[in-house]
This record gives structure tokens, C-alpha cells and sequence, in this order.
């Protein structure tokens, strides 16, 4: 396998967070399900954002925000995901390249626009995310870059891409050339509603094509069906090769058929908003990963670059991640 | 004089701030003067998004931000601005009326795009901007609604209307109207850059149509060409019937015919991002002025409202400056 240029591409839906505090009674008003993403459409929410409150926009997407945490560890990384030529595309893009990460998908001259997620923090920083998916699943016209994923030792995918058929189609399509470049695949399952939207073909894919898989307690529990966490890990222990598994403030838990690994969570003063948790613990692991580091290593990066993210609000680390590690000792 | 609906009425440039953290480095080799606003024109703006890190888009403009924040407060306010109907101005009118600001001003569905400024700030929170005022000076359409402006205890006016002439007629129109119904009319210096392009219709209209002034050191120092800033308060006290100065950590002076009022700073923590202190300051002062307070706890409402906006980043509140009043005893 020659040597790849890129630790990871990552391939998700290329969205802008439009973020706003609310408080459980509004969310319980407007018949939201409290720390998950429910998909809506524009005028569900064009009725929404007139019901919340001042907003701030940040750049987000779950793949995308791995990506900017990759490259603010100081890997080298690229990004696939689609985009208008609108006012949000334009800030996607900028903000992706402005971090380190390279971003060439063609973006869309017409049609639907950019992404965008109506993200609704409550004030114990859980996040709610109403997403109106745009332009984004259009990732079926040669976008899929060959050349960028075979150059790449690990190809990252988002759960999320398997709500629409273009961008799923794209999913597998990205995830075979992989494999046939001898480069590894990794998925995050993403959110609990979308492992139910979809268990049967994520089992299939974890069995078949997942070389590294993410997920948050509540997800790895749904993809078993089972309220027994210990359960889901011994599953997920037999069905896939590397795992990782966040419990928020309880840590980590990396998942071999040789071995568990407990890695404890990095305290933070208060959680402002924890949009990006898993997207930055992602992001640590598979820098440590693809630099040669432990398991034990790189889920202490994905502790501490999560750490970070919800100690502000947005999903894309404020401080520079390689100093940070440095800082810790963990590089 | 009628009982007046508003509080204030607010007109100035509708700008979204896009935020980004950069060293005093990058301002020199950008040669961008630290701590002021500079115009820019499209070619430019773009040059120097490309140039920047990773950005947060927040709703800004001076007097909006502190219209933003008298509703905060609980007062009833408007604003007069022009956006175009493109995604910044949707977020602009949003952010905007989300807070309770009256915001009814006719988008513009073509021509220039809604303005914009690139804010820039340095680790010791200090922020310099460059703004691109697209389609926003164009008030010269019937924009200026008579029946509101004659509604508000004060109309409140930002000196940067005067960097475009279609703009500087709005001012001078809206002046004009509060000014024949009995209404206070109270102007922001806004920026030293912008007094000195100005000075000579600025102290005019001092003399002659400001009820209640606004400025910090350097803007009021600006006026008078002084470096002396008690000869530049004791010229001000013979030419405005009340003046309100910000002096940043040093708290502000409030000056009138009769007396000067020394008001402390509220110390804070971290200085974050110092947009938005004067807007915010002055809308504490308003509040207060407009609610019958005294000169002495106008101006700690303004300390207040100012040490909560530099305490994180953007110029609105985060916080509900009512609750926050209460909290000091200051309501």
C-alpha cells in the first residue's frame, strides 16, 4: 500500500449551524426529541427559526467538523460534500479551507441550497438539531474523487448520508474504492433515529465494509436494540474490528476482539454546548490513529478535543488542537 | 408632547458581523489600524475573507446592536436599516426581531447585497472591522417612517450614516422629524476615523440638533483635536446638554451644563471580544434615560449591559439585561 497523502477524507453532509438557546419548554412546544436531529423540511423551517430566538451561524456538518478537528491537530485532511454557490455555501467553504482542510467539491449554481441546522441549545448545553438538508445528498455527479479517498488511509463516513438515496449511493461508492485501495473505512452511526431509520443496513455494512466505528452509548444501543450497554459491546465486539465508543461525561471505551480499553472523559468547567462532541472525539482518535498512536493515545485526543468543543458554543474546536495536545502531553 | 410607543427608535447601517480571531500580526500585514472600522469595498472584503481564519456570523450594526439591547432591557424600540432579501438580510431582520425589536424597513430585492463587516479580533479582545456597506446606506426611499420616529422618546442616530451621502440625508431627515415633534435626538461619534471625515458637520449639529450625545476617549478627543481629554470635556459640556463617555476599563463620565458624573467600569473576567461596548453601553444609557432614571444609574446600566457584551463573543447580549439589572439591584 504506498504511502497516502491525506490521514482522512471525510465524506457528510456540507451544513451551517444556525445556533440558539432555548429552554426543555420550547423544545416540549414545538414537539422537538431533545438531543437528536430530526431531518424537516423548508417551510417546517422557515416557521421554526421565526420561533426561536437571535441565532449565530457557525459551519458544521458531523464529517466535516472531524475534518476541521484533524487539521487543527495538524493532519492533513480532505473534505467531500456539496454545497450552492449561496450566501452559506460560501461560508462552508470558507471555513473548512480556512482550518486546513482541503474542500474541491463543485458547488451547485442552482437548484436547492446550501444545508442548514437549526440548532437548539438548552441551558444544561444539550444540543437539538432541526436539519433542512438542501443541496447537501447531491453527491451523484462525479463528486465521489477517486483519486482523494485512494490517498487517504482512512475514509470517514457519516451515518447521516444514509437518509437520502444520492448521498447513500455516494456513501458505498466512496467506501468500495477504499477498500479496493487497501485504505480503511470508518463510519459514526450518528444519531439513535437514524440507526433505527436504518439498522439493518448498518449491521450489514459494520459486518461487512467498517474497519473503525463510532458511537455514542444511546446509538450502539439502538443498533442492537438493546438497553444493556455491555450487551452492545460484546456485539459490537465480534462485528467489527476497531471501535470506539463515547458516554459523554464517563468517557470512552475502545472495543477490540482482543481487548476493551476504559479512557476517562476530560473535565470541563461548565458544558456551554455539546454540538460537535462526537464529531471532535472522532476527530482525535483518527488523527492518533493515522500518526501511529495507540488506542489508548488516540481516544485521550478524541477525550480532549471533545473537551474543548463543549466548553463553547459551535462544533469546530476555537483553539488550535496540536497545542492543546502538546500542552497535555499527548503528542 | 404625547406619551411616546418607543423608548428609541434606532437608525444606522444593517450589518452582519462575520467574526473571526486573528494575531496583531495579521492586522499589520493586512494594514488594518487596530480598533477601528474601516470602509471596504467588494474586492477588497473578499481578499480579506480568503485571508482569514474560521469565521461566526452574528447580527452587528452599531445602532442596532443597541437597539438589540434596550430590548433586552425590556424597552420598546425600532429600528430603521436597509438589508436586501438575500440570507444576511434574513438573518439581520431575525436576529433582530427575535429580540423585540420593532424591524419593519422594506428589504431591497435587488441590487446590493446586505452589508457586511469583517471583524477581526486580536487575544486582548480588542476588534477591528472592515465593513462592506452594500446595500445598506439606500434609506433614501421613504425608509425613514415619520410616524415612529414621532413615537419614540429618542431617536438615536450612528455617526457612520454620514460616510454615505443617501444615508447622511436619512440622518438628517429623522433628525429633523423627532426634532419638530419634541423628541430627543442623540447622536454616537461611532468611530475617531469616521470624526475626523466629518468633524466640521459633526460639531455643527452637536451645537445644534444633539440632545444627548455619545462618544468615547479617542472619538470625543477626535472632535475637539486634542489629546487632552478635559479640554475635550470641557468643550463638550458648552456645546451638548448631556454627554455620555465611555472610557473603556475606566468607566464612563456623563456631562452636563451643570455637572460630570464619574461611573466605574463592571471589572470582568476575560475581556472576549469588545464589539459592541459603546452600542451596548449606550443602550444601557438610554434605557435608563427613557424610564426616568437618574444620569448616575443610566450610566451603571450602560457599565452593565457593556461588561456583558465584551464578555463573549459578538455585540448583542447573551445574556437578558433585565434579569442582569434586577440581579445588580439597578431596576
Amino acid at each position: 500500500m504506498s504511502q497516502a497523502r491525506f490521514n482522512v477524507v471525510g465524506i457528510g453532509n456540507a451544513i451551517v449551524d444556525i445556533i440558539s438557546r432555548c429552554d426543555d419548554e420550547f423544545l416540549q412546544t414545538q414537539n422537538l426529541s431533545k438531543g437528536h436531529m430530526q431531518l424537516i423540511e423548508t417551510t417546517d423551517i422557515e416557521q421554526l427559526y421565526a420561533a426561536i430566538g437571535p441565532a449565530t451561524e457557525i459551519s458544521g456538518g458531523s464529517a466535516a467538523n472531524s475534518c476541521a478537528g484533524i487539521a487543527s491537530f495538524g493532519g492533513d485532511t480532505a473534505f467531500i460534500g456539496k454545497v450552492n454557490d449561496d450566501e452559506f455555501g460560501r461560508i462552508f467553504a470558507h471555513d473548512l479551507r480556512a482550518i486546513g482542510v482541503k474542500f474541491d467539491t463543485t458547488k451547485a449554481t442552482d437548484g436547492l441550497p446550501t444545508a442548514r441546522s437549526l440548532v437548539l441549545v438548552t441551558p444544561d448545553g444539550e444540543r437539538t438539531m432541526n436539519t433542512y438538508l438542501g443541496v447537501s445528498p447531491e453527491l451523484n455527479h462525479g463528486e465521489i474523487d477517486a483519486s482523494i479517498i485512494k490517498d487517504a488511509q482512512v475514509t470517514y463516513l457519516e451515518g447521516y448520508l444514509f437518509d437520502r438515496p444520492e448521498a447513500k449511493a455516494a456513501f458505498e461508492q466512496a467506501a468500495k474504492i477504499a477498500a479496493s485501495g487497501g485504505r480503511k473505512v470508518s463510519l459514526t452511526l450518528s444519531d439513535a433515529f437514524c440507526v433505527d431509520r436504518h439498522r439493518t443496513e448498518f449491521l450489514a455494512l459494520i459486518k461487512n465494509n467498517i474497519d473503525i466505528l463510532f458511537a455514542n452509548e444511546e446509538e450502539i444501543s439502538a443498533l442492537y436494540e438493546t438497553s444493556n450497554f455491555d450487551e452492545a459491546c460484546a456485539k459490537v465486539k465480534s462485528d467489527c474490528a476497531l471501535t470506539a465508543l463515547t458516554r459523554g461525561s464517563n468517557g470512552s471505551l475502545v472495543i477490540t476482539p482482543d481487548q476493551s480499553i476504559e479512557i476517562s472523559a476530560i473535565p470541563v468547567d461548565k458544558v456551554i454546548d455539546t454540538t460537535g462532541a462526537g464529531d471532535l472525539y472522532a476527530a482525535g482518535f483518527l488523527f492518533g490513529f493515522t500518526t501511529g498512536e495507540s488506542h489508548e493515545t488516540s481516544a485521550k485526543l478524541g477525550s480532549l478535543a471533545a473537551s474543548e468543543v463543549i466548553s463553547h458554543l459551535g462544533a469546530r474546536p476555537e483553539a488550535t488542537l496540536s497545542t492543546l495536545a502538546r500542552n497535555n502531553g499527548l503528542i
